[in-house]
Formats: C-alpha cells, sequence, structure tokens
C-alpha cells in the first residue's frame, strides 16, 4: 500500500470526487450525507439514460448496491457498470443479500461480468457472491470469517481488484496482500445503511487512488475511527447517527493514523 | 393481557425478529432506525418474486403501509399479505389515508381479505376503513375518538384480531377488550414517520407473542414512554428524534412499567 | 413586498398549509421534517390518479423536484403542474440539474408550460432553464452570479412570478424588484436536500401569501437565519441538520426580522 488512509482522507477532500450512487431507497440521505460529511460530493438517479449521462461528463466513481433491487433498477445497473468499466470509472459492487433473494442474485452474477473495481460485502455475502461467481470454494473453514478471507482472496484475484469484508474485524484483500482493520463499534449495526455507506466511501476512495487495495483499508479505518470517536458523544443510535457525521468531517489525519489498527496478515 | 410491555421488549430484545417492511418511501429510514433502537431488525424490498423468497427463509413479522403506494407496489403487498397468512407469519396493515385517496382506498379493501393481524391508524383511518370493510357504522357519535373506538371494535370484531388507534390518547382492543394508552407527546407529530414506524414495532411485538392485543397495548407504551424520556433531551424536532432512538435504545423494563399509562376500558 | 418574512412564517404556523411535494427519493425525509418543524404539513404521493385526488381535496401548494426523475415520475408531474394550474394552486419547481441531465431537462420544459408560481435554483440551474424557455440569454456577464440573476428576472418576467436564485447570497426576484438575502452558512451544503427542502419551503410560503415575491424572500430569509442559529449548536453536519430543525422550530419572529439581512438592489 502506497497510500496512507489520511492520505486518501486528504485527497478526499481536496479532489471533492463525485460519487454516482445506485443504492437501495432505505439508505439513500445516509449514503449522501456522509458523502458530504467526509467531502465528497454525492449524486444518485434513476434513469437509465440520465445514469449514462452523468457517467459521460461529471462522475469519479460509482457505487451499485442492490438492497431494494427492483426490474427496472436491475437494468439500469448493468448498463451503468458496462459503461463504468468502459470508461475507466472505478466502480463498487455492494451484493447486500446475494444469494438469499433471487432476482439480486442473478443480477450480481451479471454485473460481476462488468468487473468491479470494490466489492463491498458481510461475510456472508462475499462467501455467497464467490461461491457463485467460481467453481465451488473448496473444503469449508470450520471460521466463518475464515471462509470469508477465503472468498474475498478468491474474488479479488478473479477480478484483479480489491474486496472489503465488513464485520467486527474488517478485512481488506487484492489477492497478493491481506489486511486487518480493527477499528469501528457494534453500535454501527444499530443504525441502517452504515455498512451501505460504506460502500459509497470504497467509491470515492477509489476515485482518488489507483491503489484498490488501499481504497478499501482507508476506508475501513476512516469508518473505524469515526465511529469510536462518535462514541464518545453518543447516548444511542440517534446520537451516534449525528456525531459520526460530525465526526467524519472533523476527523484530523494525524489522528486518523493514530488511531487506525491496521495489520498486515499471512495470507492463508 | 398476559404479555406486559416490558415483557414484550425483552422479548423483542432477545429474539430480535426480523420485519419485513413494505413501506412509504418517505419513512423507510427512521422505520429501520426505530427497530433496530427496539433491537429488531428491518429489511426493506420491492420486488414480488424477492418478497415471496423473503417470507419464505426468514421473516417474523411483516408491515404494509400504503403511504406513497403505486400499483406495482399494490400487487406486491397483495402478494406479501396472502403469503403472510398462508404461512402464518403476523402482519400488520397501515392504512395510511384509507378512503381520501383513491389507489389505497381499493388496495386496503383488497389487503383486508387476507386478514391482518393487527391493524394501525390514526381515527379517521380506522373510521374509513371500518366503513369500507363493513356495511355501516351506525348512528355517528358526536365524539370523534368514540366513533374511532366503536371502528376499531368492530374491526377486531371482523378480523379476529387486534387494532390499535393513535392520537393524543391511544386506544388498543381485540374486539373484547379494551385499552387507553395515554403515554407519549405532541413531538412525535412533528416528526414524519413516527406514526408509521409505530406499525412497524406492532410488527415486532406480535413477532414475540401471539397475544396481539398485548401487541398493541406494549406498542403504544413504549411508543409513548419513549417520546416522554427523549422530550428530557430535546430543543425541538431534530434532537427529539435523534433523542427518541437513543430512549428506545436504552429503555429499561422497570422504567417503562412505571411510567406506563395503561387503564383498561368498559366496552362501549 | 408588503409582508415580511416574520409575518410569513407566522402564517404558515397559524395556517398549516398541507405542500404536496413531488420530489427526489434522496430527500423525502428531511423535506418532511422541515416542513413539519416549521408549522407546514407535508404530503408525498407517488401515484398519478393519487396525486389528482389530493390536488382536488386539501393541498395548499406544490412543489416539483426532479433530482431523481423517471419517466413515469416526469408523467406524474406534468399532470400534477397542469392540474394545480387549473385549480389556481401555487405551485414550485426545483429544476435540479437541468441542462446537465436529458430526461430532467425535456421534464423541465414541459414543465415551464404550467407556469410555476415560484422556481428555486441554484445560479447553474437558473442559467440554464432561462436559456432553455427563453430565446438566448443575450450577452453574457463575466460574473456567475451576475449572469444568474439576470436569468432569473428574464424567467421572472416570462412566468410573471417570482424566482429564487440559492447560493452563498440568495436573490429573489419577480421581474420587476430584486433582493439579495445574506444570510445562511455554508454548512447548508453538506447535508443532503436543504436546498430542495427551501424549494418546499417556497410552497409553504407561496401558499400563505398571493406575494410570491415576499414568499421566495421570507424562505431565504427563514432559512439562513436557522442555519446561522443552527451553528451556534453544531459540531458538524449531523448535529447542524438536527439544530437546524430546532431552530425552524423554535424560530422568533423578532430574532427572525432582527438577523435578517435583506437587500433591495436596483435592477440590472
Amino acid at each position: 500500500m502506497t497510500r496512507s488512509p489520511s492520505n486518501i482522507l486528504a485527497a478526499i477532500r481536496e479532489q471533492r470526487p463525485l460519487v454516482l450512487n445506485l443504492t437501495n431507497s432505505v439508505v439513500q440521505p445516509l449514503t449522501a450525507n456522509l458523502l458530504l460529511a467526509v467531502g465528497a460530493v454525492p449524486a444518485m438517479l434513476n434513469d437509465t439514460q440520465e445514469i449514462k449521462d452523468m457517467l459521460a461528463v461529471c462522475t469519479d466513481a460509482l457505487l451499485i448496491n442492490v438492497g431494494t433491487l427492483t426490474h427496472e433498477q436491475a437494468h439500469a445497473m448493468r448498463v451503468a457498470a458496462k459503461e463504468a468499466k468502459q470508461r475507466n470509472i472505478p466502480w463498487v459492487l455492494d451484493p447486500v443479500a446475494v444469494g438469499l433473494l433471487s432476482l439480486r442474485t442473478q443480477a450480481c452474477h451479471d454485473l460481476m461480468l462488468s468487473t468491479p473495481s470494490l466489492i463491498r460485502g458481510n461475510a456472508s455475502e462475499i462467501m455467497a457472491l464467490a461461491g457463485q461467481s467460481a467453481q465451488g470454494r473448496g473444503p469449508e473453514s470450520s471460521d466463518g470469517s475464515d471462509a470469508a478471507v477465503r472468498s474475498a482472496i478468491q474474488l479479488a484475484q478473479s477480478t484483479g481488484n480489491a474486496v472489503l469484508v465488513t464485520g467486527e474485524v474488517d478485512y481488506a484483500t487484492d489477492g497478493k496482500e491481506l489486511f486487518a482493520i480493527e477499528n469501528g463499534h457494534e453500535m454501527l449495526t444499530r443504525v441502517t445503511g452504515m455498512g451501505c455507506a460504506m460502500g459509497a466511501l470504497c467509491g470515492a476512495a477509489a476515485a482518488v487512488t489507483l491503489n484498490k487495495l488501499a481504497a478499501a483499508v482507508a476506508t475501513a479505518a476512516i469508518m473505524g475511527v469515526a465511529a469510536e470517536l462518535a462514541m464518545k458523544q453518543a447516548q444511542g443510535p440517534g446520537s451516534f447517527a449525528s456525531a459520526m457525521l460530525d465526526a467524519l468531517y472533523t476527523l484530523d489525519g494525524e489522528k486518523l493514523s493514530a488511531m487506525a489498527r491496521i495489520r498486515q496478515l499471512d495470507m492463508p
């Protein structure tokens, strides 16, 4: 990794990348507010032609999150991913609940053909996506996060890009290196869309560095450290959500470096 | 009522029921955040097949709220209600603005055929729904809340389930017993979706008890007490919304029992 | 201007106008909460027939915001604008990103045929809308806000109504008079939907006065003063969003008059 999380945070604030979010209807406000808090510029669109227009004129990264998918949206997402790939715009896939529900499982399969620059999911999503886009997963590990890490590595190798597995500990890999990011707080799971907004932040990070692994690590560190800072202000999930945006807005690069708990792991 | 509000709150926190919300687009974030704050797990979907998948695998309760209805959504809701009934999954109907607008009035009529486990509405919605699903309402009471209570009892008797009428005082009935819950605060009406989120909370409560009347009473008491606690922190509707989620997250069972003002009324 | 911002604020609180918002999916919760905070009543609908029902029974103003437009929504908006015009209900056009994206550019062109009572946009949107609805803009000014003001005046003259250009300084004109409103804070740009919610507030203001210019000035002053008050409480965009709603709820008419920085400018 040539670029540190604080370096990437500074670049987002300076370059203000525009992230186009094709995301689920529940998390649109938080996604937009989180991007604004960190210094990026959010856009959300629904019409396929307008999405193509936007990718042609001023989009620095694209997020595709299948959380509340419809057939129309699946079509728009396929077109957008293809267009992003052709235009060399980094794009992030957040395969919410892939493997569990039918429409999105097919849609994620199709979207993988346009090779996402980054994939962000929880352990079970990453395992389901890997099981689907590859022939089997080899022998099952007894440990869920071990199995998820193996799936992430496999996906990263097959796309030639990076994968971020989020959970109590986050894991980032590009198929050659593996990092664990141990920041964060359980309260993140009590506010809807914090995980989905991490996908959007991956987009902002990928817009300012060619190093997708560094973008994934920076996203996990920025969110995790901000959550720890926010917990100092919070009495519960309501005040936490608000404090999280404040923390992302005021987060200092040196504090980020000092608080980030990033460890390189041996490849399994 | 065999189960008290504090008992139901404890059960929600322990069992973490998954509530599938087919709800209006304005209130999705608050609905999800309120369910998370209280310990339940929210899901939102738009595609009919995915809704059927979800009801087949891991849904403990279903909310149907017609607030921003479209023809496609009305179709998905009819399928979902039917499926929930067949699978014996409790489902809640929130008939927003029924009687006022055409599409939803027809949709609510259709949905009633799948016998909701719980109905949550304000006085005029409950009266409109009763007027529609039954032959007349008998002589009009001069008092709006009296008339609404009579409509609620009639709906409860016709469905064999429970109805919650929310307002300055909330009323819950199963057609045999009637309770008034006198908690709450006017500020609840200054935050969009607090009423709609009560429908979702009805779902979480109905997932942990077979006693639908107890679920309705618990929902009103939990929301009302949390609102009273939140008002101690709030300077206006912005800080109130945040404090409400904090209060639901930290609400203590003993405090809930001590503060709940629940009175059994004679049946009219 | 016969009606001051504090006069209009008092009228909104007393009359509680119902504003029907056909707006983008990202900003629906904030739009509704902002209207509630200021004392108005929000409604959001998606179905064309229900929109017509609502305009027929109890709508005091209509907002049309094209932020996440679809073909279906564009159709509903055209019908709604036409209906509002026929029924003499004031309606506000917020032409988000007009000129940049194809579907909305055509939609705004069509909507202009129903003569909006108020137009709210940033400098580039107002310039794009004027360029589109009129034959040329004459010689370009070297100054962006000068050019935007000229476009606003042109639009106001062609509609016979008022235009509000929002930015670091807000400008309001009815084509005969021109005002600058110098309140506000940069933090407004760090919370998604604050601009869009201003469009909704224009609707609430236009519902309580026939003077569209006064409605535009009042909207800018109320939002700007509330933002300045909110900044006294805020640590970042999360706490600012919450404090903004509190400030709108508690805003005192005398304080509004004292803090509002409104200057009448010479017409260019």
